[in-house]
């Protein structure tokens, strides 16, 4: 399968692009889609742009009973100057094969990916919001299409781009969040598929978002499934303490997503000399640290908002107020610095973003 | 919602039933299916029986990509003299609405949902398969269909009846399978999804499975996902042992599924006055009663194969044959007697059967 097996059809109807205010998260699609198609014995083929549209699949396909399903999300940028930048790619495809790896769905080939993904952004390229804060949201995904109800990995596979136009996750200037830390439900357990970027973590999330928003918090602070003590991931991104000086984050355990923001976050932290830790985090240390007055901040990561700070964190009945509620100055450092290399208004020290 | 409400369109095109050696498992489907639509503000609406025919969704939608689907799985039965038995299907309506609790999907109405089923089976009443050993095998499910990428409950789902004639488990009577016990992947962990039946505890099952079949062994027994000491399930089934003229099966901790059939073992056990402990199980009470000579008979428990007895479990480095290989005295009263109030040629004391 090489770039000139792609067939292209354009569409014959062009959407109406959104107003950029209007944008939100992952609500517009683009004109166009590309599909690859996988089937056991003749492996990935047929990889085709096509006009957005729904996805024909028999009632019986696995994505439906089993969940066998992984994907990824990235964004794509243009600078002042109309350069279109992607932010680490290469990394979301390899995670998506990781992902794989562990749901039983045979390897894409990632360079033959991004160049799929490269093609489909040409196509749709004045789908790329330009308004500052503004990106485009893009979705890989791959869903198990085999009409067979045993429990089995599927013998055929459909792997799809999506993209949306995205608006700024904070409109009106960075707001820290209120997050309620579950006691109760477990989002991922080691050996399970924490890891991975596959639905049923998500779907298992659902319950405890519901919980902290009937008690008014935004998110959910996850802590381990087996002593429900250590702290793991909030929401569905990966969180960072800033305690004493030293900036810490849960060690990939196995349970926890490899996030490439977190590992983004990680390098710019070396690179300004900041001391990081990637370690086990108590949620006993957290609040022993609030008390003693050296928790000094904290926030999630993730490429959709790229950081989300966090001003109140709900244990039991102790609401612990971080700095404030006001973001932090390493918190504000970060977020400007890694979506100026991501928008391509600062240098690019890392090699991070590729130009289309 | 009345079931006067519940629009029927007849398919103009019958497919060829295949023949009943043929059948295998879920892979056929009938001419039919019923589909029930819901809505935020609107509730579940619009039931409708219509000719078995693909499933048309965004590519957004949330099914896709955050696993927010649930299902069940029962079998109709024809009788010797031509009645068709369901059975125990309250419970599983009952079960798929506390798999709804856990996933955030909106409870469906139980017995509307029975009374649909009631009448896409009379509609494709013709596709029970009728020589001893075979079944209609029954799948509703539920899946999420917001084309929203937003990790947030879906705002409109479909309720889903399929239904697929499926085979004798064995043909050439009952054979005892050989069993993994994995050391390293987990299926599930309290506080998770284990107790729901949602697609992420297949999904994250797969690999288990794979690994097993590498090693020349059917299923995989899985252990708790805290000390990996307990067990939990076997492949998709629950798991019984008979110890020292004991028969002991896990109890319902949070983290395994919650088995109908399971109940109806233990149910059944009780009426025979064959003792019957529901409780934690130590992989090490395992071999320790297969060293000391006290571990007498071991079997899973679904709804597809009913029973399956194990014959060899592979623990570390150890093969531990079961009963010499062969099905015990007691799993084989069991699988008799269940069958024959299943298929209505013994009596059903326990009125688990409801005649269409």
């Amino acid at each position: 399968m090489t770039m000139k097996d792609i067939k292209i059809e354009l569409t014959t109807y062009k959407k109406e692009k959104p107003a950029s205010d209007k944008l939100g998260f992952g609500q517009f699609f683009t004109d166009h889609m590309l599909i690859i198609d996988y089937k056991n014995g003749k492996g990935w083929h047929d990889p085709r742009i096509i006009p957005y549209q729904p996805i024909s699949l028999d009632p019986a396909a696995k994505v439906f009973h089993y969940g066998q399903t992984v994907f990824e999300g990235l964004k794509a940028y243009v600078t002042v100057d109309k350069r279109v930048l992607l932010f680490r790619p290469e990394s979301n495809f390899k995670r998506l094969n990781a992902s794989n790896e562990r749901l039983c769905i045979p390897a894409i080939n990632e360079e033959f990916a991004l160049e799929g993904l490269k093609q489909l952004i040409t196509v749709d390229r004045e789908w790329i919001p330009t308004e500052p804060g503004t990106s485009l949201y893009i979705r890989p995904f791959i869903i198990a299409t085999d009409p067979y109800l045993g429990v089995s990995s599927s013998r055929s596979f459909q792997f799809i781009i999506i993209m949306s136009p995205v608006g700024s996750y904070y409109k009106e200037g960075i707001k820290p969040v209120k997050i309620l830390v579950e006691q109760n439900y477990v989002r991922a357990v080691a050996g399970g598929t924490g890891a991975a970027k596959t639905g049923g973590n998500y779907a298992s999330s659902l319950k405890g978002q519901e919980i902290a928003s009937e008690d008014g918090y935004s998110q959910t602070l996850w802590l381990d499934g087996v002593e429900k003590r250590y702290v793991e991931e909030v929401g569905s991104m990966n969180i960072f303490f800033k305690m004493n000086g030293t900036v810490v984050t849960p060690a990939l355990n196995g349970s926890i997503l490899p996030g490439i923001t977190r590992d983004s976050m990680i390098q710019l932290l070396k690179s300004k000399n900041i001391p990081i830790e990637e370690r086990r985090i108590s949620i006993d240390e957290v609040i022993e640290a609030y008390h003693n007055g050296t928790l000094e901040e904290a926030f999630g990561t993730g490429t959709a908002a790229v950081i989300s700070p966090i001003g109140e964190l709900k244990w039991q009945e102790e609401r612990i107020i971080i700095n404030n509620g006001e973001i932090g100055e390493v918190t504000q450092m970060l977020y400007d610095t890694l979506t100026g290399i991501q928008n391509g208004s600062l240098e690019d020290p890392f090699s991070w973003t590729i130009k289309l």
